[in-house]
């Protein structure tokens, strides 16, 4: 279905098409991109309240600025929908997010305009002031740097480590933090709070309004005006506004607040900016999902609603005709509340992703024991060492990538230190749509290494509850649980808790000569693939290993003694993986056996559906299937 | 030799004793405290600067809060030889840092009082509050939790989330921010600029003494004392106190400053700040080194300076009868400068290791090339990236054990976008005295499962000069070079640059039967045991493989068609390692062979000189030699 975009908009193939539009435009153009994304999305899905809630914005910098000369950057980049739309990929944008088609968010190798690839929080400031740095340093003195980040990934910590820095530095960067007062879910934390403040305090609005008066007068005065502006700025600031500022006490000059939907207010603002030398932020204030209505009243439901109506807002659902199985992060939230039920010590931690863990589900039954910390996993994994210490029994749930950044609070305050936490690595192994910055690839090789971890990966939802209850009965260490984004494949799933021993595998079906050792939910597609083969006669063993360290070396001292050839099978990364942790396990007790590694290649995998992408990397079932036929040396069945 | 405490420290073996004390003989104690310090550093060496520094403070904690119930965190650890000393640890401090001694760090393992093990920076209020959460839902409402934290380590972005997590909670939580404008170096950053100005502003002092004054009056009122202040504080502050205020934006009531050299004073200011509920911040301005006029001048060189002769402050070196090698920090700082004069895009970064990483020759000599961007290794991965997209040859310069905190950043923000940052990372491998939260053993299996990664480490001076040199021509991607701390082994290593082929090792003794494969620095261990078994008529091939990523797969080949016998060392833990990349390498091209591989073991490694942990850990030359007779199945040759 075709898409059609309004008047203007459909002229608009770059912003030099954009530029040449009067101010008194600007407002129809904002209207049709924000249609057009409406559009967009209820017919092919994504991303949809962030980027609603820019659209002025977005078309605000593109016209004031000189982009991509200008480097803008956008964190996160859930919100990029309209600056793709502005910047040359109207056409395709059809393909959003889908297999082959343009990344859900800024990509350096899409376009030039995409200065920074990005998908994770908060990284925004660091990279634009590295830019800044650059620039500067080649004497390309007129050249802006932007960062556009929201007051969720403001609490992230590497945000305040880049404005640490560039409040310390004269470079010509422009902060403008989006102030939505949402990540996905609505956000938590001091910061939130203080800059509702300032947002709300009228004698601060008043002031403000009295110093964008005189500073526009002044911006007039012509060649000087830039120098006389940053002079008289600075002292109307310390006169005037005698109010308490975080990012003035970060030596970041501040403005705002301003209105973010009030699109030629902030076409005034922002070319005011440009002639304001060294680092600044400026706060703006908007709606998430502005202009449609549903979206603006339930803003964390229309972050990624999926397909929809655009006229009812109905949302589109698949149609059901039997039970189908939960989705593993629902399995974890209600595993949560029945694990706390049981055991007092049991508490639930997460950084800014309640309802993409299902962790609201605790938070909403038991708010003392459950906790949001905002875009923060550093702190929320030593948080959880420090509950640990006080006896409690902390499940800290992170999404595999987003661990990445929680990595030394993991070694260092947790493993060396024995501390039992539990990390519950969400969306581990190939994310799908949101693609390679999303992707859990790297978990098990990154925490296999760690001495004292334990780590491990349920087949089904039944295994998941079970490492669940027995992570919470584990005293001796941290436990690592990691399963993938979406549904698992048991439709009844509330089943009795069990104890499982710790580093035990199991068999699931005995056969000859080839073995196949499984790891997690990936195990599945091995199951249809041993089906497939006992129908064409060949019986193969299929273990699941459940655990990756410690690793069952009884199992596996059967297994070697039995078969000299072996196929193994994650969904994670091959370096270091668990094909390499069997590979360790042989060559520390002598084994050889043909050993093929099924898993995520060494190489950025793209966005698309999980399966696509598990066919891509060779480890679906057919991939399995091949690889067993290849062992056995058969040419391959049809 | 004997350290003989004063009258009064001897005493002293636990908070308790302390307690006994009057509050006038504190100073006293103060007094005995640091010179007990100074007489022991000077003999036996270790970190100075930090724990003179706190010494009142230190004291003042332990007789105002009760120990060990109240739950003390100290932020990096090195300012706790004080504590230490107070708190049961006083006979064995002359282990401290030695083999099987006592850790230069806090550490749960050694003391009820060490609450949380340290090390990294800007963990304590993380900490702290988790405690301060678990102690709040037991119902432990009187318990104290406090974090101390040095202005330093408040720029480390986990610092601030957990602070917005905090000014959010009703936790009883006291951050105390420990000021002394330094971390090793110097500090840099706006907020260092920013205490400054709170510190020197004497309005400010003036409206702070009035507010204590009332403070003290009132929490002299009896029971209710601790609700009236809470409430009459507030309205004070916000009364009085138009100040712009960091702290009090994020809800933390803020106190101070205060000289925290007074002890009278600190134990006033805090037995008050223990009845005003929730989270608070005292800034306590301190003098590191304080004490010992030498370190007060020169606070860097006196952070950690060995021996010396606390008379004359003669820094004892060992006597030098012949040329040595340098340090491979040295090494890597002049090259810098090198590389930097042939190629005008070459820049440097480090996040606030200037002398620790030899960054600070570049620094010097280049000071709009080679930036300290403060504690904040996230800011800094992500900043070098932001270079790099602007054309520019970031070397970033991290130890191993802290890039472990910039990991996302690594992924996400330069390998996933092939950027060309050249990673540094120091200290790789066994540190030494600092012990298990300053190794960097999992570089190798962190880095190399990360597609687009060049992964190298030079056996000596002249091949970290040439992989430097190779790494500032590559385009195509990451490259991380690797090294430990301390001395090479090229005494004459200002040899001339050369770039060497990536992925690309190296023959280094042609032998039989058994080949060792090595990586970095390690296989100068190599080198001593091959010359030993040559001696009695074992000659095995010796090969530097150079890097870990690429493989170099040719030379592989060669080993592998030959050999059936391997050896494979490496200075980096065993799982996932380099040794695990080998294994890979056979598995996938059908190699069967016996391989033996040394490094760091699966568990947590303690502090020691390096060269006691190699042998401990089984990677040193005699347990290369022990594993070449293994392999050829000979009895150990005396």
């Amino acid at each position: 279905m075709e898409i059609r975009p309004g008047k203007l908009l459909a002229e608009i193939d770059n912003p030099n098409d954009l530029k040449k539009l009067d101010e008194t435009q600007l407002a129809q153009v904002a209207e049709e991109l924000r249609e057009y994304i409406v559009d967009h999305v209820s017919v092919y899905g994504g991303h949809f309240g962030a980027s609603l809630g820019v659209v002025e914005l977005t078309v605000a910098l593109h016209y004031v600025f000189n982009t991509p000369v200008d480097q803008l950057v956008w964190d996160v980049g859930h919100q990029a929908y309209g600056h793709k739309i502005l910047t040359g990929r109207r056409k395709d944008f059809h393909t959003n997010r889908l297999y082959n088609g343009l990344s859900g968010f800024p990509k350096r190798s899409e376009s030039e305009y995409d200065t920074f690839g990005v998908g994770h929080s908060s990284t925004s400031i660091s990279a634009a002031l590295g830019m800044a740095f650059g620039s500067d340093y080649k004497g390309e003195k007129e050249k802006h740097h932007i960062a556009v980040i929201g007051d969720g990934a403001m609490t992230g910590g590497m945000a305040f480590e880049a404005m640490n820095h560039a409040g310390d530095s004269n470079k010509n960067l422009l902060i403008i933090l989006n102030d939505n007062c949402m990540s996905i879910d609505p956000n938590v934390g001091a910061l939130k709070d203080y800059l509702t403040d300032i947002t709300t305090s009228p004698t601060y609005n008043k002031i403000r309004d009295d110093v964008w008066k005189v500073l526009g007068k002044i911006s007039k005065f012509g060649p000087n005006a830039r120098e006389i502006v940053g002079n008289i700025e600075n002292s109307i600031k310390s006169l005037l506004l005698k109010q308490s500022n975080l990012f003035e006490s970060l030596n970041l000059r501040y403005f705002g607040p301003v209105d973010g939907h009030d699109i030629n207010h902030l076409v005034h603002v922002l070319r005011d900016l440009k002639d304001i030398p060294g680092p600044k932020i400026l706060h703006c204030v908007t709606v998430k999902g502005k202009g449609f209505k549903l979206a603006e009243q339930d803003q964390t439901k229309w972050h990624a609603p999926g397909k929809f109506d655009k006229i009812t807002g109905e949302i589109r659902k698949t149609v059901v005709t039997e039970p189908k199985p939960p989705k593993y992060q629902d399995v974890f939230g209600h595993t949560m509340v029945e694990l706390a039920e049981q055991n007092d010590k049991v508490m639930g931690i997460t950084p800014a992703m309640p309802s993409g863990s299902s962790l609201n589900i605790m938070m909403e039954a038991m708010p003392d024991r459950a906790f949001d910390v905002g875009i923060a996993e550093q702190h929320a994994v030593t948080f959880s060492a420090g509950l640990a210490t006080q006896g409690m029994v902390p499940f800290c749930n992170i999404y595999s990538s987003f661990m990445q950044r929680a990595y030394d609070q993991v070694i260092h305050d947790v493993a060396i230190q024995k501390l039992p936490v539990v990390f519950c690595l969400d969306r581990a192994g190939i994310a799908g749509a949101d693609g390679p910055t999303h992707h859990g690839a790297y978990d098990l090789a990154y925490m296999r290494c760690i001495p004292n971890m334990v780590v491990a990966a349920p087949m089904n939802e039944q295994e998941l509850r079970n490492l669940m209850y027995t992570a919470s009965e584990f005293k001796d260490g941290p436990f690592t649980i990691r399963y993938p984004r979406g549904q698992g494949v048991m439709p009844v799933w509330r089943t009795p808790l069990e104890q499982l021993e710790i580093g035990k595998g199991r068999l699931l079906r005995a056969g000859e000569e080839v073995a196949i050792l499984t790891i997690g939910h990936i195990g599945n597609y091995a199951v249809k693939a041993c089906d497939e083969l006992e129908k064409q006669g060949i019986r193969v063993s299929h273990y699941d290993m459940r655990y990756v360290k410690p690793l069952d070396e009884a199992l596996l001292h059967q297994v070697f003694e039995k078969n000299k050839k072996v196929i193994t099978v994650e969904d994670g990364c091959l370096p270091g993986g668990f094909g390499t942790a069997i590979l360790e396990f042989m060559a520390d007790h002598n084994y050889n056996a043909k050993v093929i590694r099924l898993g995520i290649p060494d190489r950025i995998v793209e966005h698309g559906e999980q399966d696509e992408l598990y066919q891509e990397c060779g480890y679906d079932a057919e991939a399995i299937l091949q690889a067993t036929y290849k062992l056995l040396e058969l040419s391959a069945v049809v």
